[in-house]
């Protein structure tokens, strides 16, 4: 996290600051409720090493009083032990993260010193409204020893002001990045690429950086991911095959392709999906592009809609359509 | 064709001089040898004029010598009685296109006079080395009075000077509109603007406009249709669901909504995909992205190798990227 933004660049260039997250367990859990396999994970983590992906995300960390352990796989709390069973002591160049909802989490309880933990990278998502909240939570990780990051959730519904003011209290906390996140697929390229510009002016004043979340509603997480690269943003987050809720996220696999780092082989990341992706789906998993995502994404609207909408087995689009103009 | 270009724009202008061309029977009858139901290409007229879309391509004017009738669909000759019978003298908005290709029809004889046809633009598509050819097509197709296109294909794999070369005679023809073309889906946005404007530049110069064919191996085809439309171009291809050859192309449904022009209502194609298009899925037809037209984007190579890896139901993804780079 200590890499400073370069501005502006074109996409031919060696962007050796940028760094890539793979959330695959994380948003991708919230498609199957993280019942993965230890195969899975055990194979993910290796296949992120070989790859030379920066960041493995693990899951969320969540409160198991608000959440019953019960009804959820592992990685919805991210145990220390059941991580260690994957990674040891991590022993790679490939950086651990965890996901902590502010309101969400026991985060002073359950997240231990960075000296105990195999843990790099917490990151904390935060409501515009929750931000005070989401400070504390950042300045006890800090104290904790950890990277940190925050994401500012559903930014498509704030107005400029508002979003102008949280920008500016999180620049003065001591978080290592500011995410932009297009919860709800709802941005075009050109959106993105004025958001970016006013992240990384307010990040880099404060010796901060700035990563991506995208979704995938209208097809555009990735054109949106690589938009805001061209504009200092280098932190991207991607997941294999865009697992992740709803339409899911930017491709773990066309990210790595696009950037012309040496230590990134998509290759690695090819063969994951040979054995996993596949067997994933025919399991039942649904994620992706689909016209219910595309509406919500038009609408600038919560993907739950369209997720309760494919569950049901419903094609009636247009109906569809008007459900959501109504919800407005 | 009238319509002058503007100039780069952002995308919260209202645009009246974009147009959108519907080519779904076109490049989706090389998914389906051209087999739709008169029932579809009817319902499709009639989403389109609904829709508000500019123009809708029925299909290829191949010459019946070299393909023989009986392998493919009506829409592979769009014989003007087959038009007829779906559109009669077309009282409607909508204009109606065929696409002809270079070396592959018989235009002299097959394509008659304007006045004696409902077709009112033939896209005449060309190689780099054709271009002569495409020059003496275009010019008999104005004598009869049709409004002309060109769509250079492959240009991935030309080199600047060629295409420099390429645009400018075809800039001295009577050809009403340049297409840039991304055959492969190899193209990231920032390339589609250089290239937008260099297309726009040559063509305003001798008051033509420019259009945009998109792929969506990478899931740009949407994301590069909108950045080539910030450049100045004017009329946009897309396709219904996006169906279309290999990773198939820019969705309709995305880029109706993505306009601001009133009288575009995506809701008629939602209606018609509701309809049509998840039983076209169902009864076989294949497009739309998958790592095989990934990799193809990424080597910049023709999708043919994909089609084929899909057909042969073969999900050896690391085994293709390896026969991929070994065919360069």
């Amino acid at each position: 996290m200590s890499l400073e933004n370069t501005g502006s660049r074109t996409l031919m260039d060696y962007c050796p600051d940028i760094q890539v997250l793979d959330c695959t367990l994380r948003d991708g859990g919230l498609v199957n409720n993280f019942a993965f396999s230890d195969e899975f994970v055990k194979d993910l983590y290796q296949a992120n090493i070989k790859a030379g992906v920066d960041y493995m995300e693990f899951g969320y960390k969540a409160s198991k009083e608000i959440f019953d352990p019960k009804d959820f796989g592992k990685w919805k709390f991210c145990d220390e032990e059941d991580i260690r069973a994957i990674v040891g002591e991590n022993d790679s160049p490939l950086k651990i993260s965890i996901m902590a909802d502010v309101g969400r989490c026991d985060y002073k309880k359950d997240i231990p010193a960075k000296k105990d933990s195999v843990v790099d990278l917490v990151r904390v998502a935060t409501y515009i409204h929750q931000i005070p909240t989401a400070i504390e939570m950042i300045e006890d990780l800090k104290d904790k020893g950890y990277e940190v990051t925050v994401n500012i959730m559903a930014i498509s519904k704030v107005n400029s002001d508002d979003l102008d003011a949280g920008l500016t209290l999180l620049a003065r906390s001591r978080v290592d990045a500011l995410y932009l996140v297009d919860s709800f697929g709802s941005f075009y390229p050109e959106q993105i690429a004025k958001l970016a510009q006013k992240y990384v002016d307010i990040a880099n004043a404060s010796g901060k950086i700035v990563g991506m979340h995208a979704h995938n509603n209208q097809q555009l997480a990735f054109a949106n991911t690589i938009e805001a690269c061209r504009y200092g943003v280098n932190l991207l987050d991607a997941t294999v095959s865009g697992m992740g809720r709803g339409a899911g996220n930017c491709y773990l696999e066309s990210i790595l392709s696009f950037l012309k780092n040496p230590k990134y082989d998509v290759s690695a990341v090819i063969r994951f999906v040979e054995k996993h992706m596949l067997k994933l789906k025919e399991e039942g998993a649904v994620w992706g592009y689909d016209i219910p995502y595309l509406l919500t994404g038009i609408l600038n609207s919560h993907p739950s809609t369209a997720i309760q909408f494919i569950k049901e087995g419903r094609h009636d689009y247009c109906k569809l359509m008007q459900e959501l103009m109504d919800m407005d």
